[in-house]
């Protein structure tokens, strides 16, 4: 069984982490939040190498931008990785998002156990929620005309492409959904979705007054923006190296906007719910096995 | 039959009105448009004096600000309101939103047929599409929370209460409506959100994380105020008086936001596609009779 | 304040009635259950001269079948209205579902308080709830394709068919409702059905799988029927007259099924509590007043 | 590429399937079928020699029932299986559903290509909306309460029970799904169900108005019924072994249906466009492989 749980670095979703992870009934302790104003924290505050004594530690998401500081947007002083990961021993759980395999190899040394919660599939799934609305507030506050009655395009019918698709219909979008498996075109119809096979991209006109991209491929090349609409907008949620030319985007005149890592920003508090979460869940995992 | 129309003065939403009018065969004529950079405008641009002669006016929405001057910002010219009616005969059918009764007495003592298209049932209900979506962008840009799971409460079952509780539903929103008549508690359970009685409202914990105000009626005052939960945000999209005590919600630390006109800037377009259809109506009905 | 209540006759709605309102804290007595053989049952089975001494006597929906006997099947005696009517007094009040003029009539010589509850706005609207499951559970019986995808056509747009469009569209069918006002037409697209303008159903081609009609107007003639699709299914919602001519649907060999009353057959136990808000409404309101 | 398709045995699914791919373009003769009155078949109907003779050979679902003669209820003469298979070819590809590994073995010692089309995913993804609307169809036609407001139990998350789960939500029913990964918790959470630990259903007080049962594991003993409200109705859509224990079920006196191959029996008309889809799809990839 755990006992104490030390949440290191990260932003307004690691604090809720904490605060949830101590309202669970686990001793929580934060380092890396000195500058942040929030004042109805009742948590702990305490240094680095106190902070390394507890049973787990929690690091944010992601661990780190530039692998040798650890991403800590609330702390006055700099926390470097490998002074962290010196700090700690062999019986503890190291947990956090998007790991390089460098950092895991120094991880590995220390002899702690590490889960990175990122790769988790319940996490991913969860985001979609805050992904799918995000993406909403962009195309809302980016359309001169209503989702209602709109041509939306969603492209990818993976986790965020599914969430995606049911809130644009049930804003009385008329949603399109491309893919490629024929288990996928039985599902789209069953909820009632258009659907568009992924090869035929390239190839039609593509009259919609919004695409949202959830593939990381690139596939709107100067070739593909020809065939949008004018006044067609241009979402890209897909992650590096997304799929769309922006520079060509920029060229044909057309819209674009490449939304990356929305769940932290259009929902931090829900995000680090999510985070607490796959936290307990792999937790509990632990000591199952 | 009805030969030629002008729009005269407004923004996208007239221009949008006058292409859709065009579309369906009427000879249409703008006015008050010539600093308008959409080039793509296949509409005649005309004179005061010419746009004066044609069958139909079309006036915008509001038709004044001030009800002196023509509501015309993409004109580089002033249009006096007085100088527009005495150009008008008494075969001419006015079309115009929010005419006040000292603008109504001068056209009819010009002998013109008056319709406010603001006063329209349909335009009414199809406009809180637009409201609604426009108060959705709102709590997504400034809730750091997901609206899924986001308990919301709608003040008010009218035509914006209804559309805006359907869309929320579909977020995953756990949905509370207020009313009064027993008959739209049997509607607010048959669509299956929860319902509060208006008159407990200023008397119960408001545990809610946003409110969406519709009732253009003082609710939230001092009073009101202090049942909120903290971090509870409150949207107005009541038409003035508005019903909420704005300075009192500062006093109170209360993050409350005045949606006004939302239809007009949320989504021009559709705005604009929504007179259209009003106007046709109207002058279908006036062919009928 | 009441303090006693009676219901006397109906079926399982009026014994959940009878229920209900025992466990809102009312002191209930029940006549003319002998035959019911539901073990579980609290109340205080009593005779009719005991039962007419309450201050609240509740009768069934409808009062009665032919206006002689009370609509009573689960009593093994018969009770005659006029009889039970000569029982009341001045002060009592009086509640029941589709009284006729002549039994108002005598309930008025009477000096009670006679309200029908049938005639209640909240009771129609929540009444539309079952009527639609009944009528979905028709169309699920008799079509040999799924409602997913099916063309369906729903002919007025009151209560019934707006929660009827409702659930059809969740199934994913494609939903067409007629309507004749402009703001029908515009509440029909917020809620993105299809729409037709009544007066063209005779018109046109009805190119449905089924369609469900709501609206006591003989539409439905053989000159209308001759515009279905082959193997169209005709379910009629709508009150005596209906809306079809059942003998002109036989001869043009079209399946035209009439189904009356549904609430009750359907759903007995939900129509019951429906009653029981509505007599709950009625007394508050006559406490109030 | 194909050039002739027979349809050997089956239902009205089977002569939906024939009179589709004969739309699509392709030359079908069916066989089997002489006991149809289906007057307006515009298809061959030929002799199983004949029929054995084309490119394709599409049989019924399932292919036979005693693994003896060929399943073709509308076939006055039985046809044996063997003999059918003696009558196949090496070039030509059969289809076909639940084929048993005998069958196969005699298939392939014929040296025939083939495919069971009911092991196809997008097959069984699609059978999941006539299942849903069967099973819907039968709490409708059983429970004396609306689904609307009833608490239902959906035990298992896959195809079935995503759009199970999907429909009774939206017939505003409170819907708990039941499911092991925390996947599984996370998409249920999107969608807007409750959920609940499968390991805790034979525990836990089982509060629900209707149980609908997918996963084909006795879950439902002695034990587990003793948890069940007082008028739960059980409907087990699981194929064979189930999940119910019927007869457990009656000495409880807990309403049990077993409610098996609704596809064929709620919708045999969207089930035989299904196969055809299926089969098309087949047909494409062996073109294309």
């Amino acid at each position: 069984m755990f006992r104490t749980i030390s949440v290191i670095g990260g932003d307004l979703r690691q604090l809720t982490l904490a605060k949830g992870l101590e309202q669970d009934g686990n001793r929580v302790s934060i380092c890396g939040f000195d500058k942040n104003s929030d004042t109805g924290n009742p948590l702990e505050l305490c240094e680095l190498s106190e902070a390394l004594k507890s049973d787990v530690v929690v690091l944010p998401l992601p661990v780190s931008h530039d692998q040798i500081l650890l991403n800590a947007p609330f702390s006055s002083e700099k926390i470097r990785l490998c002074e962290l990961i010196k700090g700690l021993t062999s019986k503890q759980l190291v947990l956090g998002g998007k790991f390089t395999p460098a950092i895991l190899n120094l991880l590995s040394e220390q002899g702690v156990t590490v889960v990175d919660y990122f790769e988790r599939e319940e996490l991913n799934v969860a985001n979609a929620i805050p992904t799918a609305e995000g993406a909403i507030e962009i195309a809302l506050a980016e359309l001169p005309i209503t989702l209602h009655k709109s041509r939306c395009l969603v492209v990818g019918f993976g986790r965020i492409g599914k969430v995606l698709a049911d809130r644009l219909k049930a804003f009385g979008a008329e949603v399109t959904v491309s893919a490629r498996k024929c288990a996928d075109f039985a599902w789209i119809e069953a909820y009632g979705y258009r659907s568009v096979h992924s090869t035929q991209l390239g190839e039609i006109k593509l009259d919609y007054d919004v695409i949202f991209n959830t593939v990381p491929y690139l596939l709107f090349d100067d070739m593909c923006l020809k065939k949008l609409s004018s006044d067609c907008l241009l979402i890209d949620l897909a992650s590096k190296p997304g799929g769309i030319d922006f520079e060509a985007a920029q060229r044909a005149g057309v819209k674009a906007i490449w939304a990356l890592s929305l769940p932290g920003k259009s929902a931090p508090i829900t995000s680090g719910e999510i985070i607490k979460t796959t936290v307990t869940n792999i937790m509990r995992e632990m000591e199952e096995s």
